[in-house]
């Protein structure tokens, strides 16, 4: 940010408000409080029979990498039309919501991952404009080593832990630039 | 937004961008998109025994209604930090984080509420800079008709409905501005 979005001027300086606590941006020209906060990464784990499906991205970051469907919730939707569509954009999947099940904080980058799972409910699936492929995987199959983003590596994992008992909870964490895999 | 924030130049247009499908307010002058994107809520239902602790808001909107401690979380925190960090400015209470439960979208406003369960650990609560009074209540004390938000009426009404099983499963849900209360 270089110039204040309400007046144009470039008096931008850091400083906490008076009845805050937080040094925010804040135009010294027109006083201006600009707030900067988390954004949702929406998406789900698509399930068929013993295989999960998953996208090759075809942008950056991560170019080539394997991931589970998400990306930005965007203004005026709900999370799970969020997840739904993001679905939809990067592998062109229907998909019956089941359960919200990975919740992630990455404060480092300010996001919050909310991952669901979710019903493939067939096989007519395929790359969005922002996959290069769109495949199922087994759990030996899956590509481990090529996870694009540790929020989606830590996803599968619960997802294969919590088989051996068919149970899914809610799991909450976070990760942060001292834990992250890559 | 009146200028843009990169360049400071007036020109600012709505339009969908190249591989796009959703209007963004773009820089016709240096062509930088300004994404919005929605807002998380954070905060907590303390509970004390058979009371829950709501606080008196000090601030506008919904000015001398009461709510549970929530607020938007920040940047370069988790969403458990902001919970705790939202009830600790609102009333000043000591608690213990339990589960994620209640999720609600508000595609309207663009905000998405997490609220926790919480364990208030002692009785040394008191109204922080945003609360006149903060007060336990148990189910029949609570002014039903004087709650600041629908999200924490819902949250509040879960609460006491699951009370009764003894489980307190995540509720994930949205209000939109035909179903809202006020």
């Amino acid at each position: 940010m270089n110039y204040c979005s309400h007046c144009g001027s470039a008096q931008l300086i850091s400083k906490i408000p008076d009845g805050d606590h937080i040094s925010r941006i804040v135009c010294d020209a027109c006083k201006t409080i600009h707030y900067q906060n988390p954004k949702i990464v929406a998406g789900c784990l698509p399930i068929w029979e013993d295989k999960i499906l998953l996208c090759k991205r075809a942008i950056q970051p991560r170019y080539g990498l394997w991931t589970l469907p998400a990306g930005f919730m965007e203004n005026n939707e709900t999370v799970e039309q969020a997840a739904a569509r993001e679905t939809w954009e990067e592998s062109e999947a229907n998909i019956e919501l089941l359960n919200l099940y990975t919740v992630i904080s990455l404060p480092h980058i300010s996001q919050v991952y909310m991952m669901f799972r979710a019903k493939l409910l067939d096989l007519t699936f395929g790359p969005g404009i922002e996959s290069l492929d769109v495949k199922l995987f087994t759990k030996d199959e899956i590509p481990w080593e090529n996870i694009a983003f540790t929020t989606i590596h830590r996803t599968l994992t619960h997802y294969f832990q919590d088989s051996t008992s068919g149970e899914f909870p809610l799991h909450l964490s976070m990760i942060n630039n001292k834990n992250r895999l890559e």
